[in-house]
């Protein structure tokens, strides 16, 4: 099938964002203008231009326009790193907002997943994570209280979890299984993360081993499509 | 905050989709039944039921209910693997169809990407990739002509173009650099994979070297999110 008007547009746009002849944080022009350059319907323009931020290319800001999407944070899908450390490393501000804190008892999945017995206490914690002041992940992480207690005593905002599993429990982290969704935000994500309901976001699964191979840490964390990238080397197994 | 009641009724049918109690390809009650049942308005059921669709837990198929996920099928981050071969591996039958095949110039992007020179010719092959007869990823690979002329002639529908790489051209592929996004479907994407407008995607770009170290593949895969997941085993790094 030949292409749509609106793919030729939403190409050629790429194509202009892809040569930086548009930069990250320049303004897009209007609809109108935009339709009048090209000789099309505003109609064809908005397809276009909705394919572009669909695909994270732009990010539409309420009231002020549409803009070159800035930057996309990549993070090591084969590495597991304290989110706080990444992003320093990458010379990003990392910045954290404690929203719960709660002592629960495992049910049978949280117990299955972090091989404890069902109804043994757990931390639950969930935090905003924040890059260079921006919302960028929503974080929910149980811990089994036995193996850290009384680990709200430390400091929750400012440390990353693995370096006070390290330090303060003498814990050696060896690896994690983690696992990579795509999902759309819902109502309470969109408040949370400051994106639109519908937005697209990266569901992150993980459990992380000690060396002797017990799970101390199961995680679930939502990050904002417009602003992560997971990247990873690849060997090549036939 | 407390929970919303919404969130509090997704929360227990998750709980009933986790204990599969609902099982993968149970029909949910449908939301007058379920709002009986639970004493609450049809319009809290709804917006329980969008985010367990929102998060993938169920999948609305058009006109005849909203039934739990089937599965989601599991491709390994670490690996470069034919799609083929993994989906046989997994017990899964794979197939194809070639959607475009075209000869086209490097652009500067595409040349940059392979570390050809500007001009020179590429193929460009775009195939949906089936498994069990559904619609699963939609393909977009560009090979550089010169490494293999007449590629064309062989069965790009019943054969993963690693394996004739290697086979046909005497290749030897190394490794891959690959990233994963969230994105929404556009209508282009909706249509070729069946899969609502705004419906979850992983966007993945990937480079192939050979063992000199030559890209000898870009591609652009997109992925049904409801039917995908990426895993990844990631070795603790200070």
């Amino acid at each position: 099938m030949e292409k749509p008007k609106y793919v030729q547009i939403y190409e050629s746009l790429v194509e202009e964002i892809e040569s930086e002849r548009l930069k990250p944080g320049d303004r897009l022009p209007s609809e109108r203008e935009l339709s009048q350059q090209l000789g099309v319907s505003r109609m064809t323009v908005r397809q276009a231009v909705d394919t572009l931020a669909n695909q994270g290319f732009v990010t539409r800001s309420h009231g002020s326009g549409t803009f070159v999407t800035e930057f996309k944070i990549d993070q090591e899908a084969g590495f597991l790193i304290g989110f706080h450390e990444a992003m320093i490393e990458l010379g990003h501000k990392p910045g954290a907002k404690l929203l719960t804190f709660e002592r629960l008892l495992a049910n049978q999945k949280l117990a299955g997943l972090l091989k404890v017995d069902i109804g043994r206490p757990l931390y639950y914690i969930q935090r905003l994570r924040t890059v260079n002041e921006k919302p960028h992940a929503l974080e929910n992480t149980y811990l089994p209280e036995e193996f850290f207690p009384g680990i709200d005593e430390f400091d929750l905002i400012e440390r990353s979890i693995y370096n006070i599993m390290e330090e303060e429990y003498g814990l050696q982290l060896d690896k994690a299984e983690q696992t990579w969704e795509p999902i759309i935000a819902n109502e309470y994500e969109s408040e949370v993360l400051s994106v639109s309901i519908g937005a697209p976001l990266m569901l992150v699964h993980r459990i992380s081993y000690r060396q002797d191979g017990q799970p101390v840490e199961y995680a679930k964390d939502i990050f904002r499509g417009d602003r992560s990238r997971f990247v990873s080397r690849s060997v090549y197994r036939k």
